[in-house]
């Protein structure tokens, strides 16, 4: 895009369009709509951006973002700490918090093991879980992960990891949505589901 | 969204989804994103967000976004300045400078009067332009709006207020796009292509 009429505005297209899903195109419409708006909406919003990076600080336990040495999660006495959900990030927590079946804890690995992005284990917040279930803090480990060649590589290596200690390993359920028609589940999700059927008398409705 | 683990991400969140085409899922992907970069990068973004707004300023004589009292183009001695395009706001400016077809100048209205929205010619840039006019300064004025309601009204309003002065009036060319097939144009284009068809001498292929 050439013919910018300002290096200014260039500046703040060229810096919005570094975030993810944001070309030149809609960079420079955010920034002709901040421009439109009064100068405080732009200054609360530089500022907010710039407060959050650097003064940002996470859960000593859970990794999990927090303004507080612990989160509201593993600070909260009513949650069952022996419990743990190994996530991917924040949005996951979110999402499951959503539900309210979930009174145990969390695990933020901060990614999956993907080579192809350059991630290793050793990029992953994966020493201090185990460190936890060898210290016996731990009697269930719920992954759930997202169900990728990532995310399955991922579950194998923590379960390689983890499964000489006490702790009890379990995935999420994985199976046709509820309200799903048969006829338009992909076939892998519809296979699983037949071998991985549920008694029953077990069946849960949440 | 509730559960939020943090107020300092809440609030970017927040002011991230101010921002039109963001809500509040995309605006949590963007925070996290910052959240995994560097400090500078957010640092970088906030400033020239901050530093835009606040420095902007507009050309004196076409309300055109930039850093010195005349804009580029105005301040471009080889630029008819006897020939002035209305357009909305700079992206069409953008466009039009893209296609290298347009040695004139620009007078930018910043919007289109549009009642819906509570935009009447008062608050558009609309008195300069007739003070223009009105000064001789013009030949010929290019009405290059949206083919919409408010963009015919806006063209209309324009006419009656310019109609007795020297300039000559023109709107840019509606027709079928180069390239596209009769079959699948609508009907309100392909009928007034009909209607406003060219003579075949004077077509001028860019």
């Amino acid at each position: 895009m050439n013919n910018f009429p300002s290096k200014l505005v260039e500046d703040a297209v060229n810096e919005l369009s570094k975030l993810p899903g944001i070309g030149k195109k809609t960079a420079l419409r955010l920034a002709l709509h901040l421009l439109k708006k009064d100068a405080d909406a732009s200054l609360s919003l530089g500022n907010a951006i710039i407060n959050m990076r650097q003064n940002i600080s996470f859960c000593k336990s859970c990794h999990n973002i927090s303004d507080t040495d612990l989160c509201h999660i593993c600070a909260n006495s009513h949650r069952d700490k022996f419990t743990v959900c190994v996530i991917e990030d924040v949005r996951d927590m979110i999402a499951i918090e959503n539900t309210n079946q979930f009174t145990g804890v969390y695990h933020i690995l901060g990614g999956i093991i993907s080579p192809m992005d350059g991630i290793g284990p050793d990029n992953l917040n994966i020493e201090t879980l185990i460190r936890k279930v060898k210290n016996d803090e731990v009697k269930e480990i719920i992954l759930a992960l997202r169900t990728t060649i990532e995310g399955d590589t991922t579950n194998f290596y923590l379960y390689k990891k983890l499964k000489d200690f006490n702790a009890k390993l379990s995935v999420i359920a994985r199976g046709i949505a509820i309200g799903d028609e048969l006829e338009y589940t992909d076939e892998i999700t519809l296979g699983r589901s037949i071998l991985n059927r549920t008694p029953y008398e077990t069946l849960m409705i949440g």
